[in-house]
């Protein structure tokens, strides 16, 4: 595993940062340069792998004033994305003096030398409000384009730095990109923010968005349980994000605490059969007269196979494999099955509304320290990386890592063992 | 149309209430026998029809601490059924001295004899704070139940005044159940409170909650805005409720006021053709690059006349005509036609969401009114009526004039004329 | 009473609006010159008093593209200010073809030749996201200004119509500039948009922002019920706005449903003796063991004359005159009496988070119809009126009528009623 | 430093819980008796200090079936209160087997032998959904109360285990009580769940409550912002909890992001002087026309000695030392101050809106977690705890070092560094 950062060349300007480099003083600190965090806090192994912290540092690659940075937001909706943008725009232009800031529309084609909309500037009145709406002001598109065109336009405009603000395709786009810089030895930084609501990313404990994600999921896993508790035999099934990982719809139900299944893809599950799930639905309603149910998109894809819910095998423009809609698909499977004892379902798909929420304080909060810690590392003249978080602490992680397999669900550990104490629901369902 | 109301016999217990039938003394006062409001304020006719007021009578049919009253909620899930249920409760407990308060579970079948569910006494303890949650803690049902086996059981149990909340298929319950007390001279007062969410009652102003779903749905809009907005050819598509009348898509229009097309059952529309939707749709791209469209259910029904997002032409068990379903049609019907300008579609359906809801302040001060002029009613011995609203007045309206006909928005009137300025859509789209 | 509208002049203008002088096409209609609504709709004499119907004209006195308009906000922060504003300017912009919108910063003084800040120039651009906001985006100040240099002003720039939002002091303010523009037959229309938050004013049912402050008031009613539940002798006490009428408290008390005293400017009450609040008080806490009150800012004044909680007897900057703190003094006082039962008494004043919210979805429908209608007002000419709520009607109010007097609370009437049935506190309490 | 765990006797009693002792079998695995989380991340030294990790044992102590289990909630209010009463409930009973679960009335004056409320029973039905309200169910009180005398109540009723939710008072209660378990041998668990609003405990890296607090309080300031901005030489002054530690203002700072000057108990401030308050504020106004200031209760105390805004130096019942009121104090003073310049200072204290407020999502999750984590450890005997947090892991920490000093904010720290990076206020204002 990759964890060393790369830098464009050796950092000799003084930081105009007013912080100190002495510890006990009262004022705030510099970030050491060779401060990190390591990876297993149960262990005290010296061997085992650690991460470079973020942070501003005393010395700097770049000089402010000197300085055209770029702004891009990839992919779908994500809550915060102006939280990120705008505070990107202050800290370069307040903390580091930077006077040119441009900001790509509609995503990686906005970087295109023949994108039909030209580069934004952006200033501290531009972006002033624009936390206060969900959504991202610079828009956004999925699908990669040329990064030797891209790279072209930087280059021609001057640009020194590029923060890319994305999901799967954002981070890919952003590593090719800093690849290409490589190969042309061109002098750019390209940091990451990752944006991911699903928070699915190898070695990042969290991810903006997601805190305000399972906030408004929760909202409608609790219009599920009134509506189930309000009808005999009413069943609420909510089907919510997580294409490969079911930590929203886990954390939602922990959330809201009144889920009495939910369904991850982590966790196979059979329909029929004695421990399939209407197995269980019949036995939780003659108990209960009343069950709520949480899928997660990425759950039971075996059971589309080929079948009517299942869209054209193809991948979207970010690469993504489409998935078949198992919310709908359970939905027309239960009302089926349950024609016998008038169960009555309703469902409830709260997607859209919760990508174009504003973000909740709590992401404000942690959308700024990506920010600045984003800024600071490409000042720093720091590249190819991503901002990251382990144990509470920022970090630098390396594009090739952060898009190097996922993190899912396991099983084994104390979030689980959270979900099922919470909902009662059995360890296996095959 | 018949406006008088039926009285069980005659008023001849004063009140128990604090209230003064002198007006000026600075104590609040009865409300008198004949007082009425007239149906139309911009003429001064005498010979116009006229309401009866609600309120608190000084001469009362019934004595509180002597009579038994039931409670019903019928139908699907509106904001504030529960808090209607709590100022029931409350206003017959403290203010009329009733000790003996049922409430029926899951809708008319719990008034039936063999219901599986008994009825369950209720009383401020338990109503205390139900009020901070959606749904209905009665259950509800839909779907009739024979009237005459209804009455067996009131008569059984000794339930003095049946207080029915429900809508369509509600009402029609109660005005049978009122039909057949009268053929049995069965001395039971039959009042109902009103529940559309949809606000589609003839000669009523307002219903309780649709303050609540016009404010939730806003919230969808503001969504689906956000989602337009950040992508190239972005569409945001809600829909919204609205079976038969489009006062909620173009109310939560109004309060969005981010809405450039809302289709309205009351408003045809043709999809191709110059004039249709696609056209317009096209021009608003290429003029603006975004667009949001709300769409109520009811909207466009002749599109979908044996075509696949036609249910069964059934109706549900409270005799509602099953509707297609308009939006999915639309979504599906707007991704195909945009394919060449690769249309961004993000659909949002909200219904469950906003049917969940606790009411809005502005809808507890109102189920607090219509509760206490239920009660007001039904102790005087009114019966055979719902608690209307007519300018900003409560009345008294006869169980059939409320279920005879329906209230459409007028195209040519001034609510429609302002939902047209805000949203700039042409006035014809046929 | 005078309810006679004023114009400038002969309306002979075609109105741009695509809207229909017939009545049953399905187009909406331009209202009629001569429609209007009568105060009494539970009389029906056509003698009575009638107010003049607002909306589009069919002919107006100005023509859109050769007019200049321009915009004010005064008095204190009420919530959908910036959706009036926005509102304006679209209406202005969309339907008439204004293109000369300026905005006057901080109220009147940024209409004076030598304010500071010079109007800002306003058009869709500027205002599409400001309703998103609380406060006024333009700025707004307390205080009169020559109107007579204001008139200059407008007069030198070529302005043809002053939309003012504003409350006591702006209407009076409002009212001298319409004077003054008579006096000097300057042709230009003075129409005004009523902001009080208290809702206070004479033959208006209703006021922007309203809605909104209810709605947050009654959520900390919420709080302190919470807090009086949670403590043995727990009592919450909360102070809202509310100077000369107790419509906010009052109608939060209904929303909030837990309220067991609501002290308004209306009602007398005494403090000590038999029926004073502290005997109240002590019978409340004997048998429930918590208590919430609700006091408007204006309640009790009596209690305060040469008090420590009375400021200097001026008047504040509007004229206001300056009102003792009540809320202060009751907690003060009630700790004090209570200490000997170990009360524990949690103080909550929720004025300036109230007067800085966005608007309501209701609210921000209801500022949009006015806005439209002051627009439509001012097109065609008419002056010296604002825009008032009759009957769910919009009117056109003379400016000299809307200043003179006030509404307060009727303690005869029906709203009254319901809130004493609501607290259950005594009819009087002195 | 004491960091290990007392335990009541040898657990021997296999787990209910079907949970598993094998690492990957995709089965969610019981806690090692030995597993432990180190202080320091950014170290690799075995020898450091470690916590023992919460979380369900194999083998537990107590069989449910047996237990007696009481709950007391001690102190001020705090989000989240309810949801772990609940939780604790839910979990005993369904996971333990437990069905004598005991409420105390009012704090600890409730386990009192001759408490006038006697104990209450709680089981799930009770519990259902309490999480949907602020404050608690229980109710609360602050002050100790004799402990011989409630172990003599504890012993009297077969109490096994008492869970504690309380704050600084509550905590050193819990922790007097467990010592006379101790001097007593009784068998009697007593582990705590740490309430402190202001998140102050010692390595505890969050209490419950903190989250809702900083959202509501970044709410706050944001209506503090608009007012500012809506008035010429406006100000919004904030007065934020935080009696010792400044973190609800610094982390609600973060979250709204329009504040200029943040003050806390940490970091000493002058008011005259070059580099005092009123200069900092001269100058803000100069150059941007408003200014936001958020104090924490506990900041400036110095400024209070012997001053009006002082109250007799006694201590609460809590034994808490009483503040002066340094936001009523800064209000006066900032007033007086810029009278000249017409200062427009609008004061916002919102304090016990955000205590009664319910726990947000994030919140929710963690109160489910810590009464989770609390019955584990009581069921497996241990006692003398509270459930502590250590990089983002659940832990064991001794009730001795629980309360034995405080967490503050480190003026030398990242997060300190992100508050003044994000006010941009100067490093230094003495």
């Amino acid at each position: 595993m990759e964890l060393s950062i790369r830098a464009l060349g050796e950092a000799r300007q003084p930081s105009p940062l007013q912080l100190s480099t002495v510890s006990g003083d009262s004022i705030a600190d510099f970030t050491p340069p060779n401060a990190r965090v390591f990876l297993d806090p149960t262990q005290a192994s010296a061997g085992q792998p650690s991460f470079e912290l973020a942070g501003p540092r005393a010395l700097n690659y770049f000089r402010g004033p000197e300085v055209t940075a770029a702004i891009v937001t990839v992919g779908g909706l994500c809550p915060g994305m102006n939280n990120v943008v705008r505070e990107l725009v202050l800290t370069l232009w307040h903390r580091y003096g930077v006077r040119r800031i441009l900001g790509a529309r509609y995503g990686f084609r906005g970087l295109m030398p023949d994108s039909p909309e030209p580069l934004q500037a952006l200033d501290p009145g531009v972006v002033r409000d624009i936390h206060l709406q969900g959504g991202t002001v610079l828009g956004s598109s999925r699908g990669p384009q040329p990064v030797d065109r891209i790279l072209g336009l930087l280059q021609q405009r001057g640009i020194d730095m590029v923060f890319c603000i994305g999901g799967d395709g954002g981070m890919n786009g952003a590593r090719a990109l800093y690849e290409e810089t490589r190969r042309r030895a061109a002098p750019i930084a390209v940091v990451g923010v990752p944006k991911t609501i699903d928070n699915d990313l190898p070695y990042i404990e969290r991810t903006f968005g997601f805190d305000t994600a399972v906030s408004i999921a929760s909202g409608a896993i609790r219009a599920a349980h009134v509506e189930a508790r309000s009808a005999p035999n009413g069943v609420g099934l909510v089907r919510l994000m997580g294409r490969h990982a079911g930590f929203i719809a886990a954390a939602a139900t922990l959330a809201a605490r009144e889920v009495n299944l939910v369904l991850v893809p982590e966790l196979p599950f059979a329909i029929e059969g004695e421990r399939g799930l209407l197995a269980w639905l019949w036995q939780r309603l003659d108990r209960r007269d009343h069950a709520v149910i949480v899928v997660a998109e990425g759950a039971g894809q075996e059971h589309l196979t080929g079948g009517a819910g299942r869209d054209a095998s193809g991948r979207d423009a970010s690469g993504n494999v489409k998935l078949g809609d198992i919310g709908v698909f359970l939905r027309d499977r239960l009302i089926a099955a349950g024609r016998s004892r008038d169960l009555q379902l309703k469902y409830i798909d709260p997607s859209y509304i919760i990508r174009a929420t504003p973000a909740t304080p709590s992401d404000a909060i942690f959308c700024g320290d990506l920010a600045e810690s984003a800024v600071h590392a490409a000042m720093a003249g720091k590249t190819g990386l991503v901002i990251g978080l382990w144990l509470n602490r920022l970090t630098h992680l390396p594009l090739a890592t952060a898009t190097d397999g996922r993190k899912t669900i396991s099983l084994d550990g104390s979030f689980w063992r959270s979900v099922i104490n919470c909902t009662g629901q059995p360890a296996q369902l095959v």
